[in-house]
């Protein structure tokens, strides 16, 4: 599946600023990025560092005035499509360190909060049954609203109001997932289909690996139900929503603008 | 200077419930582990798995009945004790990758909710200056109440209350340091002079290393002032407590009782 | 039918504390006090004032060393009982001004927080039809679980939790119906059936009065389904347990003991 | 002193929707209303009921489409101006039993969050000299940003933020009194000097009253200093915000526009 993205957004700062971005296509096996462009307004300093977990890049600029920045990518996703419900569950000792983080409650998604539900709705199922009963439970009772959430609404929220954009969604999974004793992590990524168009956000999850003895892997979901696994482009990772924004600024700025376009052929 | 440890605690289990710990001394080169020994109930299994940013490790055990941990190290100290308030802060740009998620909100760390006031504050220091006076600002207006604070408490909370115990404060200190730029993370540690007895925790934040030209290093905070910095003996690090617990369950286990002994010679 | 109820408690204050107690039967029409006996420690003063809506009494002592009450009544309840499904909401501009109130968010009641998940789940329902709907929602996705709420828990808690005690199954119920247009108050009372006896509270909300052309009344509902309508001795009304604990301190004092026993005959 | 007040605003209804309105200036004797003029729109109904602690009224219209209120006033300024600092605090006991409920938490006000900061800041000083001691450190700790806070920001946000509107400081003003034990509640006021001219809102606290042996009486702060206390009209009191916004919709409305004018001679 070949997948064209671009975007372009703008903001303004009076007085020059750090801004940390993180917006581009992670070059990763599982999704090839064969044509690539960046272009960024004049900065006195653009470092890259990696990002979490080794999946994508940030970028520190220094913006003063008008800064545009400008993406395009084609991506030739080839990532392994399975069906999550029959998997099973790692028992916690078998997990990988690096993944043991992800059990644990972050800013956005306070796993303990939920666990008392979590146990009540969907105390008898275990692993990918279970993720999946979550993730279907959220489709159906919360309804997507753009406006309805900002920057600081928690999965407990999130949970409340019934209602949300993708990175509320997530969230949600996210929190449940964990909950359950399964690690989940945030995923700001692009997809078509998504409406309106816009960068997006779906949970991932850790369950066994059926190809390798004993090992583990990540599983995408999303409760939207806008993106399909196989069109997802990973932009980066990160416990919730704090850890991959697109844009992150250390001082005052205005935003200005922003498109996103995504199309799969 | 040579640290002597010694810590015992035990918890119960009906059902067959895995549990992680994090108790030990972490064998890193500022301080060097001599004499180590750890003596843990039977259980089917142990796992040991690296623990944040490769500090400590942490290890899975399976309980079932009552489950006793026994530890003791001997572990000498030879961290560079460095003034702090001379300290310049790092560019943004210049921050290695690793340290970026410690600028974000975290659980008990959201950062950005005490933005407002760090800049009403503090907003005329920067660097090593601004973290003294944060440092000085939590000492002489927090007071340390053992049982006034949970284990939900947040950041948040401990600045409206006024009061806590060793992670309280830390956690004050890690929001602070953030909302001023400087990545911050959560120690748990060993400490002779803790009062009453018991793990300790304190900040850590990261500042210019004057060793070395352009980079950084993470120098210790602790407001309570019952810990000096060339008598810590680091457990583990993290974004936050909901990160480095010494005990995290996963199921339903009854704490029974715990001591920790910590000496200088 | 006729309540027989007895209490005693007991609490300690080392420096002269006042104290506001409010435990008695409230003395109005739907329950004629026929018995009563009140004994209290000695209090350099006691006072007597009249409790929120008329409902009950409120008394302030001064407390200092051991102070005991002691208190037995028997109660007739006589209250009109009237099933709540078939009755209409009022108008808002049918609603007297003093039930107004009840309609705002209060401290354990925030009623705004849970709009959207009423509409989403009792859209097509109102009046008595839609708090019965709310009643057996509760009553079947909650558990009644003794320490697992605390004094500062809100309905928007116990709503994530799914588990509380009386209180909080009243909170959930008052703030559900606020959401819905709907006055409700929260009554805290005696009642026998109670398990663990103690005092009790229950939810009370306001809709026709079929006996009155275009009034309104208060009608009790306890998604506890510990208490039946008939068998409920009220103590007083509030917005929330805010404003009906049975004993609210203003300095410190240790709380000994508590017994409530209640029967019906 | 004589005020002349002049307001207007205007919201949109799509479907007929239950108004609640609450904007005029109280007839009390504290402050007498020489001419007045409210302008309505077309209503289906139009009901005024008493408000809070019988000081102004409310009003509920029914709108559908766009719905216009224009309302003028001239109102004399009699009430008694004390110097609050002198004033003794009333024992609990001493207090009438309507202002016991403005001891409690309320919505927007939780007091015994800040019990422990009100006890470690303003310990040693009691009655007028303590309310004047926290108008005092609010009045300089805080700034005034329009737009910084929202509708549901709650006194512990704004104590965490230090910076919001009129109805923040109040907020933080009232909670800090019942923190003490002082009875305070919240007003909604018209005043000259408010900058940008709006709505207002102000604190007010339960101290001794100096004419009446064992009396109290209600007295007026205002911790943004815009508004002198012998010029503010009131236009209801409640326990927060939540009581007296000065429309509340059941319903969805489009809110248009809002002017308020107000002027002393």
């Amino acid at each position: 599946m070949s997948i064209q993205i671009e975007t372009s957004f703008a903001f303004q700062a009076e007085q020059p600023t750090d801004v940390l971005l993180q917006f581009e296509a992670a070059m990763i096996p599982e999704q090839y990025v064969a044509k690539v462009n960046t272009t960024l307004s004049d900065s006195p300093h653009i470092a890259r560092v990696a990002a979490q977990d080794g999946i994508g890049e940030r970028m520190w600029v220094r913006a003063e005035g008008r800064f545009d920045v400008h993406y395009t990518a084609t991506v030739e996703v080839n990532r392994l499509l399975t069906e999550v419900a029959p998997l099973k569950q790692l028992d916690p000792h078998d997990l990988p360190g690096e993944t043991i983080k992800y059990l644990f409650d972050s800013r956005y998604c306070p796993a303990g909060r939920l666990q008392s539900f979590a146990q009540e709705e969907f105390g008898d199922l275990r692993g990918g049954e279970r993720m999946m009963a979550m993730h279907d439970w959220i489709a159906s009772h919360f309804r997507y609203v753009p406006g309805s959430s900002g920057p600081t609404t928690t999965a407990e929220d999130s949970f409340i109001e019934r209602r949300g954009i993708c990175r509320d969604y997530a969230h949600v999974m996210v929190t449940l997932a964990r909950a359950s004793g399964v690690p989940a992590r945030f995923v700001s990524c692009f997809a078509p289909g998504v409406t309106p168009p816009d960068f997006h956000a779906v949970a991932e999850v850790f369950l066994e690996d059926t190809t390798t003895p004993g090992g583990g892997a990540w599983y995408l979901l999303d409760a939207t139900e806008m993106a399909k696994p196989g069109e997802i482009v990973k932009i980066g990772v990160g416990r919730d929503a704090a850890d991959v924004s697109f844009m992150t600024s250390f001082g005052l700025t205005d935003f200005m603008e922003k498109t996103v376009n995504v199309s799969a052929s």
